[in-house]
């Protein structure tokens, strides 16, 4: 199977990055966990995007914050696809991470999701990889029953306790 | 191969829409094109989605204006990956679409692009399907060196125009 | 009477949205809570908001943040009036919840109040259904002269302490 | 019937104010329109909302931009729904309109469409009076339709242009 | 001397009004402290200000928070110079207030300071006083050189720490 | 009569300035017309501010654009009273002017109108002036009146189009 | 002398530009113009900015739209000092750009400039090479002189045009 | 060696600005430390300002909040390069400090670095006198190493974690 590569700027990330890993994991995702900055380590993270394919990748997370270009820059270097999530940082509540990561020119792309939305990054490269794995597509789909009967859950909780 | 449907909120954002369309063309991409909306036909856009798996497609491309809810309803009924085309409308600048569009809750991705980013949107879609499609990938790479060739062109004349 | 129904996206919008709640308690008015999520259970919401009308109530409130597609899919399925609370959550202060509510397209009004303004929601639905409602039009005009007494009892406090 | 009063702070709001004053005549609400300003005769206002239920007025519909203060001031003065349409002026897209309009305090509820969502407007004051005028709800119900059917054909024309 | 009015939308704002109000003092200006809701008690709020000036007033200073109509409907009434404080409430960290302050149309200024300005705001109302008060006038001079004397005793304290 | 200061960044900006200009002319203010830069003339700034009590001024309206540090700077070199016009120029629709112009730190307030609100800026300083004028307080009662009327009639005839 | 680098994401920023271009010639600044991209050709940005030291230059501009990563990237390669010219571009008026260019991480800093300042974005890599060439110096205290000439010019035509 | 002046224009803005002290300490950068207020202190500002390249000094950089004109203010009187640190504030989250700062006129340019970026503003100051200085520029090179190097620690470090 295909591997996903999670990549963050920095580990003071790791808190909410780790939401990512915990998903994939939980999807049976083969998963590399990596430090890199598209500042401080460019090389490295150039390096890394260029062989990602031939060493197995499917897909890059990327997570960033303030003038967040990490994700653009490693699309810069790959033609797989490569998701942004936007980390809030001390100020502007995350949209200069957002706008950085979102705001791409044509050719390429990166797929953001929400400011802090890991959990959500996750899913999408799950998502893309089931395209060619049923496997994952049935994983997927129960997720998506568990969620519904979760708020259904919680649903009658309220009625009840408002009845 | 797997199909790609291009669903956009109302037949006025075609104009942006149309770049998607025919960059997917390119890749030689079976496209479907609709005109649906989370609103006015939300049945059709639930139904649409509900079945899109079954019926062929991989990846639904989505997009909508102001308070665009297009991808997020079109992703609440599918496990397919959904990418969401934020589009500018005649306030704020497309800010309403994009934070419709990207913030969404735990569980329920959408792969946000730039605002009116519809290529992009297309060769988003090209690499989620070439990750199982060798001849796609190839494309891709194909593309990427176009782009840097022309650059590099364009390149080459500032040089000449400013020696 | 016509009944009101609350409906909030998650259950961790229960402390605001009890404000509502409680406010339409103090009206008399009998009232439906609920927790649908737009996204993980759009077949109950949208059942819910299409046989509203037929099962009694009158005006549908509902709560949502972050990327707040549940007034607007909500109000899809209904010709009742709908009234969406903008939920304020980790990020951009309830901005994203703001635009995703208020910024509908033709023909699927949502009435939008503040963020968080859950109190004023309650309000709002009364006021419409004191349009064929005398008993609530007087309440309402109680609760308006209650509110300016309030006022000036602060008022009076204010002057006596600063004279 | 109860009568709808269209309230615009300046005569230069026309441009927008008139898809809603069309709409409700669509609808067959008899309208009353009128130019008041908050702060140029706010007398005038005033003493229009005081009365405005005395009058046969059911809800009042108030446009403005800037500083948008006629919705709120109108809503002081009585417990009929206000609703109000923030207009976009020469700067800040509306959000100055926007903000002045919906981030009303607890107690004034104002129901905020979108900016320059004038036929939302009416709608909207359609659906609230249509809770005791079966008429009304019944040609509400006829609207919706109708967009759905538009939206069909326009979905039609699309799939056949890129068939 | 001409009074001074203190106007707050609500005695939740005392915290940050009562700079103005010490300043004020400091000043030896006689102050009206009132608490006035523009929403609330309309009609309090526009008696005062039809005749503040007859009552003795030169300066009125108004602070509220959210959807701030306060300073504006006050200006409305009256052709004494109006100051308007926007007040930080709960979000959008008073971007709302200062917008419903500073954008009012033409012919109704309101003088608008900084957000929570309350100090600038009293400083203000007396430089307009002082037009006709040399008394003032040299209060304000002697102001203006303690606090460039405060300041340059800073500095002296900075460069010695790092010398 | 104390003279007004009409001071303008650039005369770029003369197009809006000149509003508050003849503003001023109609109520007989006399009036200096200046075009001064805090950055590229700032020693001129200072030296008209320093001197501008002492040579008969009242008033300094100050029109900026961008960064617009022109108001804060004369503001920091006397005690009269300072208005700020915020300028729109070609990016950020005069945010950046606005916020640059209101957010001026304690001890040195800028009375602040709307983005090129010069009419309120003229009109704000004919209120400053009278509060020791009475023939200017006359003039400012007859221009509301006016103001007023110009309102009602224009009320009066949408009532008769509408009708 | 050391030379200046003036790259652009692309050639359609070249009207921005052109005003560095033209106003490092003023100053006799040898000057090399490219087209490089940090998503379209990293590798030879990359380079050029491993070797810009080597090769003789001194500064380097960087003028890029949206998620402007060019003069972050370009940084994160090169010890020079980077200037960054936000390039507002179709959508959000610059501020993407804006916000991608200045708020870089510690230990890669990015002088940034207004949106659009290629003219200052010229002038400020001159000063930076005054520290240590005293004929840019004088050059730069010349243009100072006469930009405050050509205010005062202005201002003496303002005067008579007014007085 | 040219020296550094680090001015802030309020002592609250130590905690922040040390951080620019202590890097500039690093590398052996004799730095004086100020406070000075564009507002409050005008007169000593621009007469520092005005004498700095007399003085010795090569850079200033320049700390402040809210509307902050300080960087600004002493830009117009020395032809030195001046680096902006916006400083975040109680509100506006540092935007209004960012735009007061960048958004400079042509002409007067601000080295701008991110919302309280003080120790970028520091290594862009050293950057600039490297132009001059083969061992400030070493031991910039050593710094970027050492980045990097403890980057790839971290990195080595999180793929333990998570192998």
């Amino acid at each position: 199977m295909l591997k996903v590569a999670v990549i963050m700027g920095s580990d003071s990330d790791l808190p909410v990055v780790e939401k990512a890993i915990n998903k994939l994991k939980e999807f049976g995702v083969e998963t590399d966990v990596r430090v890199m900055s598209a500042h401080r380590t460019p090389e490295a993270a150039a390096e890394f995007a260029t062989n990602a394919k031939a060493n197995g990748f499917g897909v890059i997370i990327c997570a960033a914050g303030k003038a967040a270009h990490l994700a653009g820059v490693i699309a810069g270097h790959t033609t797989l696809p490569v998701i942004g999530i936007p980390i809030k940082s001390s100020t502007f509540d995350g949209m200069d991470a957002l706008l950085a990561t979102v705001q791409m020119p044509s050719g390429i792309p990166v797929a953001t999701v929400a400011v802090d939305g890991a959990e959500n990054a996750a899913i999408l490269a799950v998502q893309m990889m089931a395209l060619s794995d049923e496997g994952l597509a049935d994983k997927l789909l129960k997720m998506k029953k568990d969620m519904a009967e979760a708020v259904m859950k919680k649903d009658a909780a309220i009625q009840a306790k408002f009845a």
